[in-house]
């Protein structure tokens, strides 16, 4: 692992550091600019400097490492590093007001604080702001058509991501969703943005297109199994670890993946599914989800696509310390427990 | 007026396709895009195609007319002007949340119909969908750089209207504004947007720095002028012209740029405001902006900004056909009673 923590080390400081430069952090800028700052965890809701847990940065940390493995210089992957983190980033803004979410990292959401017009339009201005972040490749010397193609891609990006997001919401108001809607949409709402985190590094290191494709798919596929590998914990996973009750994802009746086996399976499922949520409600579900082996069921999902991953990591034939720092992240990843 | 509205209709008709093309109407698509159709103004909330007003399309025009004056192909601005105008319109969807607005060109807005959660992700979609029109300069033949250089200005644009929207949020929670606030204020809302417009055409007619600039500032002061033109029509405005009861901007307390002059200039409008809004408020309003001058100071700012218009345009050095319709244009701007 220490290819990985090495290279992450310097790497995540290079992000940092250019997103604080694209977000005029320490400069003297106006509540405009200083509510991002909250929200990417520089600052409290007074604007004094803080020092908070940002999330995980997977997907920077797969676009410098990708274009490092596949031979270029990951300098000058920085600029889409931010500018993916900061759309990801935008995209939790609107997701927070848009889920009525009260918290995020611990912290109140944007729009708790400031309101929801603010906070929508806090999230546009971080949306440009992350396309801002992406135009400065030319900087470091990436070339002009590279650039407008990594634009059109992040884009095309983008577009997937409101799908995605489109059908979770839709599909809250629906009774039935099939897995192959399931999974086309957590395809739009996770693993298209990790599929193109892979892609880009290999743009910038100027691989070939058969490379890029296998990088982009396994990003795809890591992200497919990290959604579904994320619902199971939502269910099963040890709270101590994942610091978030089990009893959510169910008393919410989210639709996740084994939810959806299990009302595809279960008849006591699906009775108990149209019925209000009592004490007993989390207990009874996990005893019929048990019944239909729907946890079994959604490890071999992710175990299927985990495998997709891996397999087109190998034939993307990543080189140096920075196939063994993917190789890592990737197992790490997959094998999480929160 | 011969040339203006010649050349309108070749481009109007143009942009429409183009956007129609980037937005997959005709295409089989879900509600994710159909909301989208008919926030265009293309088909009705049960998504059967509609012909409806869909605004004055100044921005686009702006940007087809001025590359087509400045000696370029106006074809090549093409996905240019549908990127600005899906700019507006995405710009829309948020601001009718944000302001709560019920109508829009006369019917129910995008979040009226299909809920709040669902409009921010449709403006987030229409605002990804924008920057993939801009993407599509390369395909009728314009250079990588200058396409980079678009996107980049388009975003730092985008950025200016968000602060712009952000102050205006912020000038509703305050006391007092200043004039140099409120003109900061237009100048991010609406000006920059026609700026930057009337930048494209230039730049991808390959005109040099020196013309594009001018044709910048033509577009800034333009805006400027037009949006307290604006300000002047919303208080003393013909209704019948307008379509709009004069009454709005004052018994809503709209800090707008005669207001701001009034209250700086009459303790009696001062007094008038801090109180609450009765059927005799909107009359007196009127009358102690009146005592002060308002309307005649609001208007010589606006002529100001006109002649500086009318003076970048005229220092840019348009030709032909696109310069009598430049010309024309901005005349009937300026001079619009609606």
């Amino acid at each position: 692992m220490d290819e990985l923590k090495q290279l992450s080390a310097q790497m995540l400081s290079a992000l940092d550091e250019e997103m604080r430069a694209v977000l005029k952090m320490g400069e003297r800028t106006d509540s405009f600019y200083r509510m991002l700052h909250y929200h990417m965890g520089w600052v409290d809701a007074d604007f004094a400097p803080v020092t908070i847990y940002s999330g995980k940065r997977i997907r920077p940390l797969l676009i410098m490492l990708t274009c490092h493995a596949a031979g270029g210089d990951w300098r000058q992957a920085v600029p889409a590093a931010a500018a993916v983190e900061m759309l990801h980033n935008f995209s939790l803004i609107h997701d927070d007001i848009e889920d009525h979410g009260d918290k995020r990292r611990g912290r109140l959401t944007l729009w708790k604080i400031w309101g929801m017009e603010q906070a929508i339009n806090s999230g546009d201005a971080l949306f440009a702001l992350s396309h801002l972040a992406m135009n400065r490749l030319m900087e470091r010397g990436v070339g002009a058509e590279t650039a407008v193609t990594a634009l059109r891609r992040f884009d095309e990006t983008c577009v997937a991501l409101t799908n995605g997001q489109y059908h979770d919401m839709d599909f809250e108001t629906r009774n039935t969703v099939s897995v192959t809607e399931y999974v086309a949409m957590i395809t739009g709402k996770t693993a298209v943005l990790l599929s193109h985190s892979a892609e880009l590094g290999g743009m910038i290191a100027g691989a070939n297109a058969e490379t890029i494709a296998h990088y982009a798919n396994f990003g795809l596929n890591l992200g497919l199994a990290f959604q579904i590998q994320d619902d199971i914990l939502g269910i099963w996973g040890n709270e101590a670890l994942t610091g978030k009750s089990a009893a959510t994802d169910i008393s919410t009746k989210k639709k996740t993946l084994p939810v959806l086996y299990g009302l595809s399976q279960s008849k006591p499922l699906q009775t108990l599914y149209q019925s209000a949520v009592d004490d007993a409600f989390v207990g009874r579900a996990i005893e019929f989800l048990d019944e239909v082996e729907a946890r079994q069921r959604a490890e071999r999902e992710t175990a299927v696509y985990s495998q997709k991953a891996i397999a087109h990591l190998t034939a993307a034939a990543p080189t140096g310390d920075g196939k063994t720092a993917l190789f890592d992240l990737t197992n790490t990843l997959l094998t999480r427990q929160k």
